[in-house]
């Protein structure tokens, strides 16, 4: 929907999955964990099927299908599930927002599925299959952003140029996390940028749709063009502060779990982390690190802090 | 050509390669083969060098022979093997499409003699010379492509930038397998992309020529031109589909051959992907892992499920 | 500042930090030393902290910090901290220019302030901080200068045109270096690099404020353009000879200084060069290599050449 | 110049060294050797020195001194040595073709240079030097190439745009070569591409200045543009056929020696290259390999066939 709330929503949703991320790929490398490529085999049985169900899954097939719903049936008494009007003599096409925003919704909530099916219901997680799962909407979403411009107006384009920016720098970063897939600069640019389009989005359903000076932005105004690349440049500022400021949290967290001294597996983190940055370094030797991930076992993030 | 016929039988064509990778490459990956580099050396004689002729060097071929034929012969009574118009004044050149089409068509036939003469005739086969042979047809269909829309209509420019897009993709991804010729994820990106090509052509010769509706599309119609972007999104995810169908489908036809019993190298599949999973995670020792291929010994498509 | 003045210095800003980046490269790769990804852990407490306060980060955050000051109060009297005018009826952003100025040189100054405390504060220095703090920037100003151009004459544009060609090559590397940060050819790249946005913005200064000949540049003489690009070209051959000299210089003074003989450390700086050269070509056994850097202890730029 | 002989004689120098490349990488590959990264420590003196100057160096320091020359002195007459023009009163620029052309040349020549110095005069030939010097020409040809269309017709853009594809691959193969030195794929890649500079600018020359129907191009007709296109796709496929025919001559030139018996180190080159395959299949065990190399010795190009 090209209205304020069809922003505001997916900018929600992008920044709610932004936050997430950064909690957990922050919380990985603190513990200096990796991602397992594919898990060891597991019970089958549907009680043990329905234990495994990701949240991250779950939300994504949420927001999908709600966003899905939305562009079709909302507001209530709409109805656009049509693809043609055949009324006129023509038969020409309908709603085609609409029908481009929910080929983006329907593969995200596609990607959502694929989470559920291969961490819940396949006798192995296969951590590419969500990869590649999770790009595919990204690459669509590029697709129909840079082919979305016809016949809009200068700020609206630009705006949308912003967007598609950020969006076509996620594809880039989850293609190459399809052969890297444990490598912590990408996690935090890809956590980064989705978080930069969750804020993006909001701030364009606000210039759009509700301008907080109560005026339209004009499209024949050099400086509004100008100033919607700076607002750009901000967001890209803030939120690697923002994503700072959860990294810190979460250590700080991780420090006072330990301190307290209720899970040992935490006291460990530290000098997890102390290791990983002298084994980039080259001055660790390598058999001390093994000796200290054989000691490692498998920790939840759900085990953490309780008492 | 620029007729419905020119559209569908190159359509058909991409999309009937689509179809032989993913069986073939399914069939690598489920039992954990790769493809050799360098064969060993062969025996010569023109006998053992005919058996060697390759089932998919003769189809590209032939495909490409017709084709190109066809742009200069068909319908039957039309002769356009000809440069210029030597009776106009200034020797203007003529049928600048359908040169442009047998210079993509022959440029594959090209590449069949090349897999033909590689697989069958040569010493050795060195795969390296297929994987260029190949690579080059993609770029020249990229570069005629992009070069293709000089006075043309918008919808038809949108329907070929998607093929362009497709067509560019392929070119990344056998560039890149040059160097990395045993990369599942890059066989399987890339047939997808082939067999987009292939239904896109298909749907591309009835928006551009005979509409479902019996009207054709209008140009100036925005909402034409965001739908063509649409329905190119629907034709990744349904052939990813269709990619995962013929993947599973052949998942379970070597299970049942291996069932059966009567083909013992298929009972061996299982175990390999379990394994080359495992491997993945770096779970597995590489010692039983070489211990497991010193007993494989080399089968072939042919002999499968036969009784 | 869209003047003379505001393209005069952020030029010599970047040009300083170039020649100093061809001093320090050279020095490295001279003395066969690499950059430490992650330092030894450093005593705490203030005094020590404030000795290991970075000069190059003091640098980049006056710089950034005085140009943001010069975009809004320079020249006295003027007052441009103001986003809106509040005093016409539709509330118009005003100063765009000053304000896509004032984030570039913010996001510099942010870099300073990185460096300050990586080097000086933390426990330890993360080298990769200051890869990233610095890349942001260079990206933050690539975007801006791609949409700096509303509104421009082909000149002004065109002169932009190739600085942002300059800044986008740099972003590309600074990306690179985020995994190969110890380079050599990517090191000089990104000086010399750097140094032609400086000697470039130089020039632009010249040819859109001060042209020499004392007549402005003509937009529709299409010589002007051409000569444009060609100027640029001379840039980069005048700033790689510049590099050599810097490199030449350097080699010249670690020599002289090794045989006056005041610095053992010195002496050993020619034997690791061509140490280095043979191992590139795989000459050099290893273990010698490891005997050669393990008698290297730590020197520092300041301790050399003092009697 | 933009004139019939500005467009052969580069061409001819591009050829000239397409096929000057394609014998030298052909003798690499066939007797599996490698360009040392850095020679070993040569004589100095000038008799020495004077014996070292290589042929390929002198080529290009002639070709592009004398190309410098005639863009301002031919024909003879002409003096277009002034960048000004003094007598007009706003002092305009002159000559701006002849001086971007000037710009690429003198930098081809500077190439020359750096490989005469680096290979003749320097205690040790560093490889990377020549690599870098002859990457930026390219890199100078690509960005002027790029801003050469200003106010041309369209058949001249499209041509020159062909031309600016294959210089930009170019200048990527070499840039890729600065990390990869020894890799046959890009050797001959960029080999190919600099052969269908050359003949493709030699093609230029007559569609441009000399249509082989005695009349001009019309840049309105369509067909044109198409044809322009078509031509560079054969010109792809001839080069590579060039390519390979130079290559099988190669072949059969060093087997015809070798079976003379005259020359011992080329019956290795069979038995080397066969052993690079199996190596390449990973059949063949290293320790043979280094046995195969540890014999031989250095073997020149003049020495070769000689009775």
């Amino acid at each position: 929907m090209g209205t304020f709330i069809g922003h505001i929503s997916p900018g929600f949703a992008f920044l709610s999955f932004g936050i997430l991320y950064s909690f957990k790929f922050s919380l990985l490398l603190l513990r200096g964990e990796k991602i397992p490529l594919v898990s060891a085999p597991r019970p089958a049985g549907f009680r043990s099927c329905l234990k495994r169900i990701p949240i991250e899954g779950v939300l994504k097939l949420l927001y999908g299908t709600l966003a899905v719903m939305a562009e079709f049936f909302y507001p209530p008494g709409v109805y656009k599930l049509i693809l043609y009007n055949k009324e006129k003599p023509d038969y020409p096409f309908v709603h085609p927002n609409e029908w481009q925003h929910v080929t983006m919704y329907a593969h995200f909530a596609l990607s959502g599925w694929v989470d559920i099916i291969n961490q819940a219901c396949l006798s192995r997680r296969v951590f590419l299959y969500e990869s590649i799962a999770i790009a595919i909407p990204f690459y669509i979403e590029a697709l129909l952003l840079s082919n979305h411009m016809h016949g809009k107006e200068q700020v609206e384009n630009s705006v949308h140029t912003m967007l598609l920016l950020a969006c076509f720098l996620v594809c880039l970063v989850l293609t190459v996390e399809l052969w890297r897939p444990n490598d912590p600069i990408l996690w935090f640019t890809k956590t980064c940028l989705v978080m930069i389009q969750g804020t993006w989005l909001l701030h364009a359903a606000f210039i759009l749709y509700k301008p907080l000076t109560g005026k339209p932005w004009k499209d024949n105004d050099m400086a509004n063009l100008m100033f919607v690349i700076n607002f750009f440049c901000w967001h890209i500022a803030l939120n690697i502060l923002l994503l700072l400021a959860i990294f810190g949290l979460t250590a700080f967290w991780l420090n006072r779990c330990s301190r307290r001294g209720r899970n040992p597996a935490f006291q460990r983190s530290k000098e997890t982390l102390d290791f990983h940055l002298e084994m980039a370094d080259g001055a660790a030797p390598r058999a001390e690190y093994e000796k200290l991930h054989a000691v490692e076992e498998e920790t939840h993030l759900l085990q953490e802090c309780d008492p």
